[in-house]
């Protein structure tokens, strides 16, 4: 939208997330929201102190702390020590967020793939502004390093080792694996490790592992289109469970799914959701978990944004509560640290035996220089610190897209706010056409990935999901502005 | 047999090959083979002249080269310039061929990775002597070299190409490929390639392309292990077609089984097949393509050992032959130049779009820097002396195990001897139950790999394979005495 409606009233955004009714604290942050997003409290503005909001606005003392501390994590606000909380210089815009889906079609055959090769085929030409690639800008990441790296360990890797690490992998890698995920709270970090080539790897053997053709799965509607590949790969059949933009996905229509039908496993993204950026609080990934337990059903986790997380704290895998082996966590290097390298990895539970024999049927190992150069890098490289500047390079450059978006696209247009990666989920007026508006794009260069794509029923035809993640300059800009001028044909 | 046969008549062996009647030259070859095992012609020993064997045996020229021929390409004998032929120094060993398998259950089921993953648990133990590996000896590779390519691939590499590189791959590394599947013949050897995660992964995309759960596939008997889980995990059916342990796959029994079941594919090793080493020759790999357009089948030629082939003369794929883009032709690194670097690839043939899509959906790329590293050195690191002195090596070592093999192990023992690669097929007397062996072996210390895990129904319950890549030293030849001791056993 070209003007800005600083007067839109929290209750208008509030009836919109229908079917999720907001907490008090979540109403209270989307009016401080609807205030900094209209101009009212303005980038360097001060907020009122938390003892002085409580008393204006009727609320107790916690609310709005865990209201502040949800803007906070949304990037709207920031901290500064012994003074109070303050407006982010780049928290303005106005888009508001959009909807959650209308439930869809109780199962369905998949079949998105021909779409997908169609939309992605061109995506390697650098020419191209890449706002459709799934992986995050390279230049963000060490790679220089990584190649120093590469050196040292395969300067010190014994000829034997490289046969000797295919079946398990290599040993400090896992070891680093490990100790990472016993941060993220994982209870087994070491004896149910598989190494694997990707994320990508790993949700194919764990769906390997779970289903035979036909069965059905359960996965989040929009979904990750690969995940939608897999499945027609091995010809299962979707449940697609609704997701909420900032709540994650609708553990009663779930709970409904698995009362009336025979779900054999679900794959799901329980942080930073790709492509909506939404997270399960931990509340809600306790009462997803206790959902699992309840009805004996293994969880295929995928878990590959968790370190691109713009707040302090990481978010909390619902591995974490596994007690009972019943959650496949699945992690990787490719968006964090190394893309290329193709190592990953998954924590498979009670699984794991199985999946790792699966994964020496299916490729045997990743590359053994590959996982050796990960694991030096990790002992020695200062993973730590890159990740700091990493998720703050993203978080300054969604900043700017979600900017640029609200001085481009028309009115009517919704958006998400994830609290980190560098995806951006687009619903735009209902007239528009995403995978028009995509061919149209691309024959202006600028690439996008369309709405229907993430649907194994092809729905979503008014969005689109845009890569936030590379540098902001005056190309972005324009294909923004190009963008925006295609929006605004009828 | 500790004591030697020397006067085992040729007739002996010829009526034990039985179902494969002999050529003239292959007669000849044998009986001069005879004397060379039985010492009438000791190491060092000139052959007579081409001429004055043809008029001493009352043959054409003609057999005699091509007698002589064999010799050579088995090992045998060596052709000295403007002298003549010599009996090699390693030549003597007076174990003979074993006969072809008898034919095998019309289909079946495959059962076999509980018996593999039993056998291979404990193989990267490096006190355990490593005849049941399936690699060759990690000190065979110039490891040192691959990680000089390495850096300068890593140093030379752009950041947009590590994530641009992921759908086709390395440029230089397929352009590499293509140059040396030329070089065998391969017709379209850049359009059609997909570069995999190892030929495993290739056979796993081309099987996965070309059938659907419960499809009957045709699979040599014995076969490599591995091809049988593969066709385990995707619920295949095999059709085992015997193997003739020097000249390769029964082609009436192939082309009667054509008849006769709906077989949707075969997976064949057309040149030094895993385990027997057998190669099928120019005229049988034409016989073969013919049998392949006539059914419309689609072949999988997995041909990772081409490069380790003792004569002079690399053996030509059946994909040579390929016009109709039947053949799908899988090769490797990991067995001649980088184990654990895991790069393969698989010329498609019609299929090659489908592989390369189901590549994108299953594991995405191969590892980006491993793919650069080999690259470069394919360009720079002198693959062909390489080659040459890999070759030279581990027909050395062949020799040394055929000679240990021959005075340790029982009368009645047989014994491939391919012409290439590192593996031994052996045929102990009818009493031996190999996995009771392998078990009391791996007690011992030294694993192998029983014949059992080569069948889809469990045959060759007397058989083994052996790994003569490994340098022979002291602590090998004493393995083999153990192993003699063992089979002495009533």
């Amino acid at each position: 939208m070209r003007a800005s409606d600083p007067l839109e009233s929290p209750d208008t955004i509030l009836t919109r997330v229908s079917g999720f009714p907001m907490k008090r604290y979540e109403q209270f942050a989307e009016q401080m929201a609807g205030l900094i997003r209209g101009g009212v409290l303005p980038p360097g503005q001060k907020l009122p102190s938390v003892r002085q909001a409580a008393r204006t606005h009727g609320v107790s003392l916690s609310t709005v702390f865990e209201a502040y501390y949800l803007l906070e994590s949304r990037g709207l606000i920031t901290a500064r020590a012994r003074s109070g909380y303050y407006v982010r210089a780049t928290a303005q815009h106005p888009l508001p967020e959009p909807g959650p889906a209308a439930p869809p079609a109780p199962t369905s055959d998949v079949d998105v793939s021909e779409l997908v090769f169609s939309v992605f085929g061109s995506l390697k030409d650098p020419d191209i502004v890449p706002f459709g690639s799934a992986f995050p800008s390279p230049e963000l990441f060490p790679l220089a390093r990584l190649a120093r790296s590469m050196s040292h360990a395969l300067h010190r890797l014994a000829p034997d080792t490289i046969i000797a690490e295919m079946t398990e992998g290599n040993a400090e890698l896992r070891r680093q694996i490990a100790l990472r995920s016993a941060g993220f709270g994982i209870r087994r970090p070491l004896d149910e490790l598989v190494i694997t080539s990707g994320a990508m790897e790993a949700l194919n053997l764990c769906l390997q592992c779970l289903t035979q053709p036909g069965d059905l799965v359960a996965i989040e509607a929009p979904a990750f289109y690969a995940s939608l590949q897999v499945l027609e790969r091995l010809k299962l059949k979707a449940v697609e469970i609704p997701v909420h933009p900032r709540e994650g996905i609708d553990l009663d229509y779930l709970e409904d799914c698995l009362q009336r039908l025979p779900i054999k496993a679900c794959w799901f993204m329980s942080s930073l959701q790709n492509p909506l950026g939404a997270s399960l609080s931990d509340e809600r990934k306790q009462a997803l978990y206790a959902l699992l337990v309840r009805h004996r059903l293994p969880m295929i986790e995928d878990d590959v944004y968790a370190e691109l997380h713009f707040g302090d704290r990481p978010p909390r895998p619902v591995k974490s509560l596994d007690t009972e082996g019943l959650v496949m966590h699945c992690g990787s290097f490719s968006k964090c640290l190394a893309p290329g390298y193709r190592i990953g990895w998954v924590s498979g539970g009670r699984y794991s035996e199985a999946i790792q024999r699966l994964k020496l049927m299916t490729t045997i190992s990743p590359s053994i220089p590959a996982q050796a150069a990960i694991a030096d890098y990790l002992q020695h490289g200062g993973y730590d610190r890159h990740l700091r500047k990493l998720r703050h390079e993203l978080e300054s450059r969604q900043s700017s897209m979600l900017a640029s978006a609200a001085r481009h696209f028309p009115e009517g247009t919704r958006v998400t706010r994830p609290a980190g990666g560098y995806l951006l989920w687009f619903e735009f007026p209902e007239r528009v056409d995403s995978l028009q508006l995509c061919r149209q794009a691309m024959a202006l260069g600028i690439s996008l990935a369309p709405g229907p794509i993430f649907s194994a029923t092809r729905r979503f035809g008014h969005c689109a999901r845009l890569n936030s993640g590379h540098r902001w300059d005056e190309r972005k800009e324009l294909a923004m502005a190009t963008l925006g001028e295609l929006l605004h044909q009828p």
